[in-house]
C-alpha cells in the first residue's frame, strides 16, 4: 500500500456554468467541492481535471500517476472523447480504481466497464432518500450508522440496468414509492469501481458528511493492489511433459496481432 | 418459452479458406460443423452468417428474429464493424442468447458485453484438455459425466481477464500444466451469454459428441425469457405522496438526449 | 425435466388454531391457502404436511419422493427435530428445491442451508409493501409488471443477515421507511432455495394474485435438475500418469470415517 | 484497523502423535509450525489451541479477544463439541475472520458456515500441484507470482459441494489430471472466511514458502472490520409516516422467543 493516493476529481463542469440553480448550490463546480473535503485526509493527494481541458484533463501521465478517479457527468456525456474513455478503461484493467458519481451512471466510461445500458427510472421533486447500509461490515460503510437521510435528492429508481454486483453496499428508499441500489462494487481486470447513486447537481448532496465519509471511505477502498499490463501471452514451452500423441494436425498460419500470436 | 428456438450460428469464415490444416478439418467451415448438430435438435430453427456477408449476415431484421446467436471468430476480429458489434450488443440487452465460442474471447462483442481485456494464455500443442463438471446441476451440464476429454486442444490458461462469472460450469484441466475456466455464465441486461472455451481451428473439437451436447444445452439455457427495449423513464408522478419542503431548489435546464431528460 | 412436479406445502400451523386474528384469514391453515392455488397448476402434484404430524410429516419416503418443499413456519421454530432438519437438508443438496415463505427466514432449515443468522428488523403495523421487480428477465418474474403492491403487510427491514445471494430478484419498498432483499435465490448443493418475503398471518397475503403468480414461478424454478447423492470418493487411480519422485513420505494410518479414507 | 491481530491457530493435534509418518514432518503439531511463521508478522499475536484442551481451547474469554481463528482438523472432526461449534460460528458472524485448512473442510465448522456438505474427491499419492492465481489484486495473492507448485500434495479434485465463493483467488492443477477451487472466500454475517486447500500432513507443506505467504496475508485480510452482535429488532415506531388504512386486521398474540416478537 502507496503512502499517499493520488486522486483526480473529474467533472464535466456544464451545469455550474450554464444554469444558476447549479451554480447557486455549486459556484466553484462539483469537482472542487468534492476536492475540498478529500483534501482533508491527509494521505490523499487531491486534483482535478475537466471536459474543457486538452484531453479533457486525462493525459496519459496523468492518468498513469493517477491512483482513483472520480467522475461526474451528466449534459455532455457524448462529448467526452473516445479516445479518453479507451485511456481510463485501459488504467482501471491495470488496476486504477474507479469512483462513479450519480448521472455519471449513463457516462460512456460507465457503459464500457459494465457492458450494458445502465438505464433507470428518475424524477426530480425535492424528494428523501435514505440510504440504508446493507454491509455494514463493508470498508465503504466505515462509520456509518444503520442508514443516512437525504432531505432532497433526485429519485433513480429500478430496474438498475446493471451487471449484477460484486458487492451491494447500500439500497435506498425513496419518499415516492422506489428502491433503488445505491452503492455497487465491481472488480474490472486488476481495478476497482464503485458506483454511488447520490449528487444531482442542484441540491447541496456534495456538502452531506455522510455523503463526504462515503466517498472519502470509497477512494480508501478503491486504491490499486496491483498495477498489471495487459498482455495474452504464448507460453509455448509447457511447464509438465505433454505426450507425443499418434495423430498430428497441421497449423494454421502464424499471424501476429496485438501481441497475440493468432 | 416459444415453442421453436431461433438460432444463427456466426462464422468468420476465413481460416477455412485461407489454411489448408484448417480446410481439412472443417472443409465447409466452422459454422456449418456447428449448424449441422444443431439441426438435429427439433427445437431449434438454424441458419448461419458470415463476416463476408452484408452487414456480417447479421441485418437489423434478420437479429430481430434471432433468439441465440453463436460466435467464432479469431484472425478477423477487428474487421467486424463497430455497427454490427452495437446491434448485437443491443440484441443481447434486450434478452437473445449470445454464445462466445473459443478465440471469440478476443472478439469485439464479447469485450464489449465483458468491459474487460479477456486476454488469457495460450499454447498451441497438440495437448489434452480435461474439462471437469463443477456445477453437475446446471442446465448446460446435463447429460455429462464428471468430466470429458479432448485429446487435442489448444491450451488456454488462466488468468483469464474476465469479471467474476454469475455462474462457472466448468474447469479446465491441461496436460501441460495449466488450469482454465471454461465454461462461464453471465447475465447481461436481458440476455445472456456462454463462454466456452474448446474449439481451435485445427483440431476436430466441434465433432466431439460432448461438446456437441453443451452448446446444444447452452443454446436452450441461452434462449430470451423476455424481450425488453432499454428505456431511461422519467417518471414525474410519485406512486407515494412527497412532502412539501420547507426549502426548494430550482431546477437546472430541461435538455432532452437519449430518451433521458437531463 | 420431469411432467409432474411434486410439491409439499409445509407449515407449522399453530397460529391458525392459537389466534382468532389468524384463523379468520386462514381458517384451514396457511398450507391449504397455498395449496389451493398451487393445485390450479396442472403440472404440480400438490400435498400438505404439518408439525403436529408424526415426523412432521416429512418422513424418509415422502421427502424421497418431493421435489419442491415449501416451508412456513414462526411461533414453532424451535420445535422443528433436528433429525427433520438434517433430513430436508440433505435432501436439498441432493437437488430437492426449498421455498422459504416470511417469517420462516428464522426456520432451522434455512439457517442451516445459509450458515448466518437470518436475522432483519421488523414492524406490524398495517403498512404498505410495493416489491420491485430488479430482474425482470428472471423466471421468478414471469408475468409480473414492473412492481406489485401489497396494501397490508408486516415490514421486514436491512440489514437481513444472509450471505450474498446468488440472485436477487425483488427488492422491497416499505410505506414507514425500511426496504429489504425480497426474493432471494441460492443454490446449495444440487437445490435450489428461495425466500419470499410476504406472508404475514394476519394478512390476506397469500390470496393475492400476484404472490400466488410468484410462488407458483418459484415452484417451477425450483424444480431438481438432477438428483445426486453425496460422496467424497477416493480416486487412487490418477487419470493421468504421476511421476516417481526422488523422495518418498510415508502415510499416515488408514482410517475410515464418513466414507472417506482420513 | 487495530494496530495488532490476535490470532489463533486451532488443530485437533491427533495425527502427529499417533503416526509416526505425521510426526517426522510435524514434531510439535502442525499448529506449532503455523504459529511459528506467523509470529515472524510484527502486526499479529499469535497463540494456539487444541482439541485435548478444556473446551477445545476456545473458552468465551479467548475467543471473545480473538480476531483471526486458523482450524485444522481431520480425523477428530466428530470429537468437536457442538457447544464450541455454535460458539466459534457466533463470532464468525460478529465479525471474527476464520480461516480454514485443508482437510478442514469437513470440520464441523466449515460445513456450518457453508450449509453445504463440503465434500470433494480425492488421492494421497505424492503428487505435484500447482497452484494458479486468478485473481492477482486480491490481498490474499500478494507478492506470488502467477502461479507457485508444492512438489509433494494429496490430490483433492472437483466437484467440491460449497456455494459459489464470493471471490476465488487460486485454481490448482494437479499432476494426476484433476483440478480444484483451492483458496476461496465467503463473507459469512459480518466475518469473512478463507478456505485454502494444500496442507497435508504427511508433506512438508506448511514449511514452504509460498504457503506462508498465503496464510499470512489471508489472517490480515480476514481480520474484523466491525463487530456486531445479531439482533432482530421490534422498530415500532416508523421513520416515514404510515397512512391509516379503511380496513383492519387483528393481530396475533403475542409471544416473545429469542428477542423477537413471534
Amino acid at each position: 500500500m502507496k503512502d499517499k493516493i493520488s486522486v483526480i476529481v473529474w467533472n464535466e463542469f456544464v451545469h455550474e456554468r450554464e444554469h444558476d440553480a447549479v451554480k447557486a448550490v455549486y459556484p466553484d463546480g462539483i469537482h472542487l467541492a468534492i476536492a475540498a473535503f478529500l483534501k482533508t485526509d491527509k494521505h490523499l493527494v487531491v486534483e482535478t481535471a475537466t471536459l474543457d481541458q486538452p484531453e479533457h484533463g486525462l493525459t496519459e501521465d496523468r492518468l498513469a500517476g493517477c491512483d482513483v478517479l472520480l467522475w461526474w457527468g451528466h449534459m455532455a456525456h457524448d462529448k467526452v472523447s473516445d479516445v479518453i474513455v479507451d485511456r481510463v478503461q485501459k488504467r482501471v484493467l491495470e488496476g486504477m480504481g474507479l469512483i462513479v458519481l450519480h448521472s455519471a451512471h449513463f457516462s460512456k466510461i460507465f457503459r464500457r466497464l459494465m457492458g450494458t445500458n445502465c438505464s433507470l427510472k428518475w424524477r426530480e421533486a425535492e424528494e428523501q432518500e435514505r440510504l440504508w447500509v446493507i454491509e455494514p461490515s463493508h470498508p465503504i460503510a466505515a462509520g456509518l450508522g444503520q442508514y443516512f437521510e437525504l432531505p432532497y435528492e433526485e429519485m433513480y429508481g429500478e430496474r438498475f440496468d446493471i451487471p449484477s454486483p460484486d458487492e451491494t453496499v447500500f439500497l435506498s428508499w425513496f419518499e415516492g414509492g422506489e428502491v433503488f441500489r445505491s452503492g455497487c462494487c465491481w472488480n474490472r481486470g486488476h481495478g476497482r469501481v464503485f458506483y454511488f447513486r447520490p449528487g444531482h447537481e442542484t441540491y447541496p448532496t456534495y456538502y452531506d458528511a455522510n455523503v463526504q465519509k462515503v466517498i472519502t471511505n470509497a477512494v480508501h477502498w478503491a486504491a490499486p493492489r496491483v498495477t498489471l499490463i495487459d498482455e495474452c501471452p504464448n507460453v509455448p514451452i509447457s511447464l509438465n511433459p505433454i505426450k507425443a500423441k499418434d495423430t498430428h494436425f497441421a497449423k494454421a498460419g502464424i499471424i501476429q496481432q496485438g501481441g497475440k500470436n493468432l
